[in-house]
């Protein structure tokens, strides 16, 4: 039986922020980002897909694990897809996911990497991507930020949101005395810092710290650091993009582990 | 006097890429990208701007650029830039500048980038400005890419069009002979590569190939590679974005000019 009209209005919602966060749920989709979820510790709620995606592969995978939890797939039209979607080509597959997955508490698990205004929903679905092929445990993203639960985010982020342990949204000024006390050392990416390959990564505990697109750190976090580090440029172009210079930096940061 | 609507149907058609290609002209949008192509070594036809947007001071500043140039600003309508724009909240100054900006010929001035099939425009701005940022004089583009005059990838590449000396779009696997006789190394980002940072970079030419989002490097580069990397990663992730990946090897490629 097809969704009903009040069904599909409800899940049609979520793609405004208000009502992500009022029901606390996100609307995830595609074969892969489902499949991180339902391997992932989040809570699935529901499983819904069309007659087309019912007869793939990816179905039959997808099917099995949602049985393990205790899941019954539910079907949808092709016209509904397409009114689910945030695509224009959906591949017919969806789940609603709770929202937070995790915890949603303030963990310092170092390294963090702090996102101070990035306001670009492809470049933060980037960098939390990245964050997670580096393994860094915490990311913690500004209020003024684009939404972490904005489906470009989360489709930008191929599955991050569903594996970075500590990931949170909300107001940061207010946690820098907590940093400041837990003693993590605050590395900031700024446009006139000292090169990044002179800087001896801190032993113990660091966070990274990136501001907006527009305007870099604010100066807010920019008074408060340790270590302000420029990526060395060699040619004539103004600035890097974020999501590449959080590549960079982490990969710089993190090398004993390779 | 503002545009005539045959003028304006003619540069809204350099939407197109046939268009583009056919009158060999892009039609470049903002202030910033507009100066850059003033103060490039490419021929600039035309600036248009609007009422608006003559009243501010980088008008002038682009103004007194163009009367370097011989050039008379001509005026257009607010409605006329929105129909000549590429985004929602056009700025109001375009540039009309003849392509290829530079000489049109295959120099191999090393190191080089070897883009081979990178779909998304985003993606490809975003390498080109990376390219620009670590001064990579050689881009060499596959005919299968994004197209390097789509308005998305001039935009992402933030003047890197006008500063990259040796930008070239076309049939990539003719080159590859080319590069051999040259004796460039070919080093190549996959998946199964040995560490990015076990790599000494040669002392002479390389290059750098990367692959398409989806599939990665074709069999074609893979077999003719010197040597493949990957980049590290400790987390979860499955993959990194290929202009983030770009950004991580050139950073890691191009230490000693830091």
């Amino acid at each position: 039986m097809p969704l009903s009209r009040t069904d599909l209005q409800s899940l049609r919602s979520l793609a405004q922020k208000k009502h992500r966060h009022g029901q606390g749920r996100l609307l995830v989709e595609g074969s892969r980002l489902v499949g991180e979820a339902l391997e992932s510790t989040a809570t699935v709620e529901r499983l819904l897909g069309t007659d087309g995606f019912q007869q793939s592969e990816a179905w039959a995978r997808l099917g099995q694990a949602a049985a393990r939890h205790g899941l019954l797939p539910e079907m949808i039209t092709a016209t509904q897809a397409e009114q689910l979607s945030d695509t224009p080509h959906p591949q017919g597959i969806f789940a609603v996911v709770r929202w937070p997955f995790g915890a949603d508490s303030l963990t310092i698990q170092p390294p963090l990497l702090i996102l101070d205004g990035i306001a670009d929903p492809g470049n933060l679905g980037n960098i939390l991507r990245t964050a997670d092929w580096f393994g860094v445990p915490t990311v913690w993203v500004s209020r003024e930020s684009a939404d972490v639960t904005n489906p470009k985010v989360v489709r930008g982020g191929m599955g991050a949101h569903f594996h970075l342990p500590n990931l949170w949204q909300g107001d940061l000024a207010a946690q820098a005395q907590q940093l400041e006390t837990a003693g993590v050392t605050l590395i900031g990416a700024t446009m006139d810092g000292g090169p990044l390959n002179e800087v001896k990564p801190p032993p113990t505990s660091w966070a990274l710290v990136l501001g907006s697109e527009a305007k870099g750190l604010s100066p807010f976090w920019r008074e408060r650091l340790d270590v302000a580090v420029t990526i060395p440029g060699h040619g004539q172009g103004e600035s890097l993009n974020v999501a590449v210079a959080a590549g960079i930096a982490l990969h710089y940061l993190l090398p004993g582990k390779g």
